[in-house]
């Protein structure tokens, strides 16, 4: 699924590079992990063989500032459902129906360049209810022809970091070739890069409470 | 620290069951969950003693509707930091000094009763940043004698659960005696309750996506 | 519109008192206003002869503590313009088509006793770009057979009063007569009913700061 | 107030242009907001003064995608009032005491380069409860001195619009000479440029509905 995202947002200027399961720690080494700004994850039928280690690595990475981009069937990756804190559950129909995807909020950076809607000619439905959070910014909503919503386009704040779910992209049909979605996963990307670096003080992530025994009154 | 919430609660009203950590299963036994409606968290030094089965039992009854109050120190508790997907990390200064809680949401059910403001005489400070997801709804933030602000009342709605955070109660102050956060606790308590009983679908909970194979067009 | 409604909240033990658009005031008096906790709206091609100070009046109380309920084509009433500061735009078709209400909150006690949706058979289309603020809660959105989707259950928290808009009911069609709409009714006017009283100090809605002219730390 | 603002601005290399309440209309004709990416607005004593026909078209503009930055006491100008829809009322007391204004959401871009808090040694207070909507996203809360807390830093999306008030800015101490303050400015007027240029369909403004008179489903 990655090569026409890859493709397309390395012709935009943004540098990309690829990791895929079978790799050695899934691609996403610590050094790997380090030099990325945001990371977008694709997967559907493997996430119970995405080994815990690396789930935790990348959730640290997320809350101290990296952007996630969550695809299509990763809403029920380990990572996406670690951040959500829910069971991530949906219904699901997949009869090459048509999809339209709504704008709900047109001041949203990532609704840029799209217009009021968008139409997907070809996609397996997604159908609510969605069992994630309320997400701090609702982006998109869809429309199935088979009688459902979805809300496709989902923006959370985590710790430092951003995480933005979008729903298309069955792998049966050619959901990343299609402009408008490349134009939202471009859009997604720079939303998310981290807007003022990775946080790595390590007692903010691994105490309860960082002691701070003087009021901050007697000291400023 | 139960003692005085359970005897005000009564009185106004509430049944009230009591589970403490050294019970068999820490007193949550799946009979006990399935008979409670709203849960009141309070813990501090034994996070870590806290079954991982439990907790996740807990989760799950959340999920399906159960209300959730967390207290103070147990912003850090297992199933606060499952439920929420962060860190959960703040600052902390035990130093008795003045808390300051303010409504910031007047027209929110848990500011009930509160005026523009409430006093704790003498508390634990805990300060910003607080690593949790943006609330849902933000019906409190403190303000500490030595300096820092606290969001205190933190509302979340996640999967047909409800669940609220409330900051003030630490150990060596009578916190819990003073009317004003006993006050909140009931409000809390009947936000929290189930509006639509408990869905126990057990596929809502175990799939990724239920299959709806038949258009709802074509059904209905 | 209004008899239907008027009959079921009786029916469930909630006083009901009706007012239009010909009475004196709109029926709309201080007097009235003074007794009313929860206020339900309709209207569709007579906005434009709401008196201004009258839509002045319900603001007031509104941000005082009542709740308000607005339905349907009241989308564009003044009442509604007013506490949103936005244009309130749709699009619109009325072709009898219909419409699938779908939950996207489950623990909103506005969704009490829907399952997962519920349909209209037949109705007037609203479909999004809607142009109001992102609602502080969002409960349903819908489902158009025409190919629209619509935020239709839009909870907001303004001053000390609750706001729900709740899109169903064109007048050709018997909307009001349905169960699920008439429990979103129900269920709506207990969520909007004042929490904590009614708030009128004068100085709280007519000053731009209320001078406080001691540090609170020098009074308590 | 706006010189040091524009003179840093400049300097970071956005182009600023300078209107006062003194100028034909306020200095904000219709050609001079046709080339206005991002409006800051500061007013104190005279909000009276300015022309509801000048408020109504900062107001359409800013619905259409045009940024607005509100700071300090311009909480009670009349654009942003109308946006809000609220009282928009607040405490206030002006006795030189320290403001520390405090990061809540560090993923958000308002935040970059601020680190947990910055401290403003002399500063007029303002506190809670402050009368506006529950914001999009709440960036800052500030501690006072005297014992009251305040939402400083609150983003909304509007219509195509994006409006962040940010609190700081009393015209008798120098808080816009103050290096944090001025980035988070900056920050502030770079997030709320418009993501995808103005809108401005006469259709969308004026009508409660815009007639779709055929299917989508049957055009496309």
């Amino acid at each position: 699924m990655h090569a026409p995202i890859a493709k397309y947002l390395e012709a935009e200027g943004i540098p990309v590079r690829i990791a895929i399961l079978d790799e050695p720690e899934h691609g996403l080494t610590e050094e790997v992990l380090s030099q990325t700004d945001v990371l977008t994850w694709w997967g559907h039928r493997f996430h119970g063989d995405v080994d815990d280690a690396i789930v935790e690595r990348v959730h640290q990475r997320v809350l101290d500032g990296m952007g996630l981009i969550v695809l299509h069937s990763s809403h029920f990756s380990k990572i996406f459902k670690r951040l959500m804190g829910t069971f991530c559950g949906l219904y699901v129909r997949n009869a090459a129906e048509k999809e339209r995807v709504w704008v709900v909020n047109p001041a949203h950076p990532i609704a840029a360049g799209l217009g009021d809607y968008f139409e997907i000619p070809q996609e397996e439905m997604y159908g609510e209810p969605f069992d994630v959070p309320p997400p701090d910014a609702l982006v998109f909503v869809s429309w199935f022809a088979g009688g459902e919503v979805f809300r496709s386009g989902c923006c959370y704040h985590r710790g430092h970091g951003k995480v933005f779910y979008f729903r298309p992209g069955h792998e049966t049909y050619p959901v990343y070739h299609q402009p408008e979605v490349l134009q939202v996963i471009k859009n997604a990307v720079l939303w998310a890069a981290p807007s003022d670096g990775i946080d790595q003080r390590p007692d903010r992530t691994t105490s309860k409470g960082i002691n701070r025994s003087e009021p901050l009154e007697a000291l400023s």
